[in-house]
């Protein structure tokens, strides 16, 4: 039986909570990207958010939610980077100590970005460790919580204030297109969406390489993958959440994948056309738009998350330069 | 004796004009910014206007302008990249034909752009021919109306229209600093600024390599310098304009410069802490501000036209990797 739950209610508390500490993001139109995807898209900026994603909004609200005296014994996160961000810059802002459980191979830019907040980073080899089991053993050595990087209901609550802000700023939506990890982001926004209009169809896009939630969707229950090979290194995710499941089964229309090219491609189009830099991760409802991927889309009016832009230079450098072969 | 003028109504005018046909670009604002330029920074994201930068303003508020018998038989501009795409998407919204002057070696990105927006392209060589010659024979011939860069009221009422913007959406700014190549955004922001606040400064900022601006204000006369090499392709004017030059000398309070090294650098911060893409001209005011070349402005509320983000993809990965000798 499932305990978490996730309420509209609950994404309104958060939105109260970061009014005034999270940037509220502008949102992006571009004719000449409508002209590539037939359909009208309004590109919600979560890469100009703090720490460059979304992820510091269930970060924030996570910890703001937290009663004061176990807030200040501190939190441990495991993040390949986003969501370290998330928890060390809100962490800062409560003045608590975090501590950050992070792979070998995280983007450099994530991680000084999260010693350059002043968390601790404790690296753990991502082929190899239980980078869950450090990271509870940790919160237990040190009596600080565990901020789970999704499955939580007050962390999928603050990522859903974004499409809360998109939908207050742009009527008429008849979509709205997400990147899917866990499925955090996902539920979050179907929950806000769905709270305001219950027509507005959901849809997930995930890395071909990994698509976990879209086997899930189809056998009816959690499918467990190995860790997926690919450029979009937030959503190597290996299984869909409990709660992020239970809510996607629900509330999302459909899930579609795109390959590492596609995700280049999309990279592209917004540095060239739109003057925004996206993480792979963050490309991937672009890089299904512009593919015509979801083709009920067409002609419609679109909300995209663009979920982070926190990249290394020289990796960019060599994406946004890659050979297409879509 | 001057002939042309601008006036504050004539940025309202532009202002109306523009309503609804160019972007309401957002104004960003980043913490870590702030700390490292000791001031309070507001970025007017201008890289973020349809075809990636201001140009788009004074184009089409000249074409706006003109009769329609006039404005029907075409327009003929110079440039090397941006101003080109202004007029070429201005022309096309009002369907008419567009001939653009651009050098051998204008960015593949803006070159690509132009001809995508329907304009045709005759190209020179930026050495040896003289473009405003070239131009104003196609014009002759054609019957066209030739669109100057920068120093014409029209073009510098709609560049200072992005001023306008900023000074609705933030309050109490001690100061708006902008790229200067021929001045007419420098001139379009200072009239819009001091129409609303005669106390608001006006900064503009030039490549070392191209200061013909500052050994003009120095000299009190119009300086005209060698084409100057500078990787900010969109600052390599020659000479201050007559419009331009008046404006500033009395709205101006001073002129700075930046290395080519400190473009990069102020390119790779907006990169790497704020997700978007700025050429090396637009990063000039960033530049200065990140290296504290304003002393008045520390502590200061900092307005920053963010001019464009035009730049090739491989360029790019480039200048954003380049080791810092800053």
């Amino acid at each position: 039986m499932l305990t978490k739950q996730l309420a509209f209610g609950d994404i309104e508390t958060a939105a109260q909570r970061l009014a005034g500490i999270a940037h509220h993001t502008p949102v992006l139109h571009s004719s000449t990207l409508d002209a590539r995807a037939n359909a009208t898209l309004f590109l919600k900026c979560e890469n100009l958010q703090r720490i460059g994603a979304f992820k510091f909004r269930g970060a924030y609200n996570f910890l703001a939610s937290l009663p004061e005296g176990v807030r200040a014994r501190g939190v441990v996160a495991f993040s390949s980077g986003n969501h370290a961000q998330g928890v060390a810059l809100a962490a800062r802002l409560f003045g608590v100590p975090a501590t950050i459980v992070m792979p070998t191979d995280a983007p450099v830019l994530k991680l000084e970005a999260t010693l350059g907040y002043g968390a601790e980073v404790v690296p753990y080899e991502r082929a190899t460790s239980h980078r869950e089991e450090i990271a509870a053993n940790l919160a237990a050595e040190r009596g600080a919580t565990l901020v789970p990087p999704f499955d939580d209901e007050r962390i999928a609550a603050g990522a859903g204030t974004a499409a809360l802000e998109l939908l207050e700023a742009i009527d008429g939506l008849d979509a709205i297109v997400v990147p899917v990890g866990g499925g955090g982001l996902m539920s979050g926004t179907a929950i806000a969406a769905h709270g305001i209009d219950s027509k507005i169809a959901i849809y997930g896009v995930e890395p071909s390489a990994g698509d976990d939630f879209a086997q899930s969707l189809r056998a009816g229950r959690r499918v467990t993958i190995p860790v997926p090979k690919t450029i979009a290194d937030g959503l190597q995710t290996t299984a869909p959440g409990e709660l992020t499941f239970a809510i996607a089964r629900e509330h999302v229309g459909g899930i579609v994948t795109v390959s590492d090219d596609e995700l280049c491609d999309a990279m592209r189009f917004a540095f060239e056309r739109m003057k925004i830099v996206i993480e792979p991760s963050g490309a991937a409802p672009l890089a299904a738009l512009l593919q015509h991927r979801i083709p009920m889309l067409q002609g419609k009016r679109v909300g995209v998350i663009v979920s982070g832009g926190n990249i290394d230079p020289a990796r960019y450098g060599e994406l946004i330069t890659s050979r297409s072969t879509v």
